[in-house]
């Protein structure tokens, strides 16, 4: 999604968020992609949702593996919110840094599960930052951008490889071991195996050993 | 607006935020209230827009004084995206407690400079939340509530004393002394005190001398 946000022009902020995930493995991840492509800013965001509770992906439930993907039920890994939270962020700091322009990751496999990474969800959120900003108000209403929402994961794969992305550099894992490596059973590794074995290619990122 | 949600029947649970204000007396000040009102659960959440910049609450602007009110000019006191991020936590916590009514203590003097206070600013938001989470999609809509909205400062203020509110132990100052005593002359302050004056009484609240 950041490379796209570059070749389509965008001098670009990235924005993570420490959530209370399980690992820190992808938020240094982000921030490792970010200084790769060259952006302006980076900024980590802490939000506490543990305290909430509620989620796989945040409370003391085990991660599921080996779920068949897709099923039209709404994953246990789903966390309440949260990308309204983060959209909110999203919003104030562009307000602050004057950007008209949201980029969100969210794709097709995801919003098949999560309510909030569904089509008519995103144009409300759109609809909401019209309305909620000084800077919307004032005439500069912001855009949200989606550009993997349609998009089959081996078609986001082929995307970034076209735009240059090391996929080396990313994390997709809920789960990784100690070292980092991806587990390589949870719904996220298996949808990202799936991708590069569609593609005919083997994923550059780390994995735990097959048997494990 | 407490008050009235236990007046309609509802087992509160009260949200704070944290979000790098001047002063950490309105903080204080929401737990009292909360805990004279017998609520269940009240939850302090730390969310970092300091780092963002571009408030007089959150960043180093002096607050403006002596202001005229409801000029229809958006404030400097307004803190970017601030009531998306507060609604987007509610949302959250809202969902993970199984709660479905969301109270919001906006009133009409706040959305004649707010955009965020604006009545088709929270319809909007009702309609995100509605699509945002896994209790929506099940059938357990959000439903927001703001029902200080349309009420002048005289009214609530009138209001509050109907149902035994202890103005005493509410804060409404932007930029209080450091004993927690409230200037006087900020917008908050004066909003506030014309209210009491409409009604013929004297504010409880501690107030800095005249003069200072």
């Amino acid at each position: 999604m950041l490379a796209i946000a570059r070749t389509e022009g965008f001098d670009v902020l990235t924005l993570s968020f420490r959530y209370g995930q399980r690992h820190a493995g992808e938020i240094d991840a982000a921030a490792r992609v970010a200084v790769a492509a060259g952006v302006r800013e980076h900024t980590v965001i802490d939000i506490d949702l543990r305290s909430f509770g509620g989620s796989a992906l945040t409370a003391d439930i085990a991660v599921p593996k080996g779920r068949a993907p897709a099923t039209g039920e709404i994953p246990i890994t789903y966390v309440p919110a949260r990308n309204t939270i983060f959209l909110a962020y999203a919003l104030a700091l562009a307000e602050v840094r004057g950007a008209a322009d949201i980029y969100l990751g969210v794709n097709a496999v995801d919003y098949s599960g999560y309510p909030d990474c569904r089509p008519e969800y995103l144009a409300a959120f759109e609809r909401l930052a019209r309305l909620a900003t000084k800077a919307a108000v004032e005439g500069r209403p912001v855009r949200l951008h989606a550009p993997l929402l349609r998009l089959t994961k081996a078609q986001i794969v082929r995307r970034g490889l076209e735009l240059g992305v090391d996929y080396g550099l990313t994390r997709s894992c809920y789960d990784p071991d100690p070292a980092g490596r991806a587990c390589g059973r949870c719904d996220s590794c298996r949808f990202r195996l799936a991708a590069f074995a569609e593609l005919g290619l083997s994923d550059p990122a780390p994995y735990v050993p097959l048997g494990r």
